[in-house]
């Protein structure tokens, strides 16, 4: 009776008790953050009906849904494959956040900001870094064209790096209304404006020469020498476009002059033209965020005003962005995060007589905000030191007969070896001191 | 272009920013109760092969499966129904924990406490109060047959009740042997003892008529003294019992008896030789936590020594237990949990003139660990304290021209309507003080 797996399937994680709890501590930060910046907390389901997936961009999202299969009486083959399912599992925040807009809006503040974190689920194919199951933390301003909800959201995020202790990001701004101006002036086609949009994204992972062969192909050989230049990483001249785009202009050197002034020297903040960020849902400004050493965003967002008008309710104002919670994780481990701490103190057991006190003891220094744990079971002395090695816990305590009638314990700190008998009354202060 | 639904799949829920406020303070709770019993965070992923899933008692949850439909060339539809999926959504904690231990054992210590919380997906009939995605808190203990494990998971769910100042829940205790001894002692045959137990699992729900009326039908109408009085509630003779099982008698004894001397009063904790807690793979103690005037549960668990044999390691003792997430959020809200609280201010803006001050205050405030949300856009004040009343802020905060000139601001407390000028250096105090 083997051969039940003991892996997960393809491009899905099990996390170790230090992973988990150093991915806990993130979460909580990023929570801690967004509520200091009065975003409320929404959720969603994790499954979603298709039809609510798919919409219009229906082709390109359809490859990367989970779906579910539909059960007993419905579940019918003679239908194709087409017909086997009609809910997935949702592979963004922001589809179901318009969603949830459109439903609740009656009940919401106007603006709405809200903040959401969880799981999504993409059908990609696995590989270093990209998983098929991985957290989103995203931020949305809903039912405001103000271009200070690019400003909040974005400066909310920075407040998430800055508490992070990373080094400071830099923020590339655009908007896809100048990108569309561009085009024109550029005279490329409508129906070319996609495949670009989609080359001129890679340009980050690709780089120029492999992206400018793309365009090349794409626009016949004529690719316009503002575009080379931008490509090639020259500085865009900010008085032209703001000549190509002035609202879309007027709109991005107000949010980089306000993030300028928020920021006390923490990030850059910079005007890209080539900025695309994929998703066609965006109708203005967009922005990304990169930390150096990185390829690719730790994060990014726009506005996207006409999304909740697929449900069928009024065209609302909007714009969010989203922290890739994976990518975050790769550069806070990079920068060497703290090793997850285990308890504070590791009570030994020793003898069955004792363990009464041991347990009462333990239920004190927990009510008093401690970590304690006790070791279960019995078993010598050694292999319980050996188990409070095991669980990181900072001390290890020991309530023998001795200890019990002079009303303290022995505390042994693990990491220096150092012994000592404190009195009980004392131990709560030892316990939360910090290591020296 | 409407037609897409704004609802959820069936069975399936959104959160408004009160409910999930409120869970999250509870989960955030759980966690730290568990953490501070020594347990450590685990993770694994929502998708399991269906292998792991269905194991051998295959056919009973295979009916709750969320299926997930193979893809691309995968998805062949002349292999059968059978042969559409290979992977599915998790339906509880426990079986994921027990691939988790197999696969990861040896970077374990020994034993290991672990608590795991996160969303399940059953295929159930949606009703009231009973969801298609739900959130389980699980701890559980691996590697000790110690009865101090028990005692232990079910402390440490005592605390939480504790600490969520809900009234004390009752737990029953039973154990697996001790009803085998009996069925053994009843004349039971092996092969009615399944539904027998499925019968009396009902005893909470249908009542003593409905069930004794069940096992009636099964055993031929020969129901034995001891479990009819059982079935009615008659008190236990644990005389008697401890002769029928001796064994399992002295560990419930242990069990309850700790439990007692620990409980400072709050919580009842009795033996009741009628308890089975549905699953298949209890093989020793089983509890359950039940509140007063909730029919069910709110959470139980049990000993199961040999689920992580199927993974093809060596068999590992275990108990744990789960606390059912959403009869707890129930018997919170019917307890009149506080209403989550909005931001402790919302700062209005004024002018365009003055707004980098309202964020450069708003900034500060933040950094103090207040919850500041600033007005997103421009409006009226009147629209502004309208905003600020939506979002449940408890104080409106303006910085007109006067007030900046004087370094003060003016912060109205919306619940009193009362309004005074407060200088920047005295507001981190007045938005930190407890509400009168």
């Amino acid at each position: 009776m083997s051969a039940i797996p003991t892996t997960p399937p393809s491009g899905f994680r099990d996390f170790l008790p230090d992973s988990c709890a150093l991915r806990g501590r993130v979460i909580e930060t990023i929570t801690r953050v967004y509520r200091s910046y009065g975003f409320s907390p929404i959720d969603t389901p994790s499954v979603e009906d298709l039809a609510v997936l798919m919409g219009k961009a229906g082709g390109e999202n359809e490859k990367l849904i989970f779906k579910i299969m539909k059960r007993g009486e419905k579940l019918d083959l003679s239908q194709g494959a087409g017909e086997l399912a009609d809910m997935g599992l949702r592979f963004d925040l922001t589809l179901p956040l318009a969603r949830y807009y459109s439903r609740h809006r009656g009940v919401l503040p106007t603006p709405f900001k809200a903040f959401h974190i969880g799981p999504v689920w993409r059908a990609e194919r696995a590989q270093k870094g990209r998983y098929r199951e991985f957290i989103q933390c995203d931020a949305d301003i809903l039912g405001s064209e103000s271009v200070h909800c690019e400003i909040e959201v974005i400066s909310a995020v920075m407040s998430v790096f800055k508490e992070l202790t990373l080094s400071a990001p830099t923020v590339v701004l655009n908007d896809r209304r100048l990108l569309f101006a561009l085009c024109d002036q550029w005279h490329i086609p409508e129906d070319k404006r996609g495949a670009l949009f989609i080359a001129m994204d890679k340009l980050d992972k690709a780089g120029p020469e492999a992206v400018l062969a793309d365009i090349g192909q794409l626009l016949g050989g004529n690719i316009p020498e503002d575009l080379r230049a931008f490509a090639q990483g020259g500085e865009a001249d900010l008085e032209l476009l703001r000549k190509t785009a002035p609202e879309a202009m007027a709109g991005l050197l107000q949010i980089r002059d306000s993030l300028r002034g928020l920021s006390d020297s923490y990030g850059q903040f910079i005007i890209s033209p080539t900025l695309v960020r994929g998703l066609d849902y965006y109708t203005g400004p967009v922005f990304e965020f990169r930390l150096a050493g990185f390829s690719g965003s730790v994060g990014g967002g726009g506005r996207y005003d006409g999304l909740t008008e697929k449900f069928g309710g009024p065209r609302t104002p909007a714009c969010g962005l989203s922290i890739g919670f994976e990518r975050l994780m790769l550069a806070i481990e990079e920068a060497g995060a703290k090793p997850a701490s285990g308890p504070d103190a590791c009570l030994t057991v020793f003898s069955e007589e004792l363990r009464p006190q041991s347990l009462r003891l333990a239920k004190e220094l927990r009510a008093a905000g401690l970590r304690i744990d006790v070791y279960p079971g019995m078993g010598k002395l050694k292999a319980q030191f050996k188990y409070a090695d095991g669980v990181k816990a900072r001390y290890a305590l020991v309530l023998g007969p001795d200890e019990a009638a002079a009303g303290e314990v022995n505390a042994k700190e693990l990491a220096t070896g150092a012994e000592k008998k404190v009195s009980l009354a004392d131990l709560p202060a030892l316990l939360k001191s910090k290591p020296a």
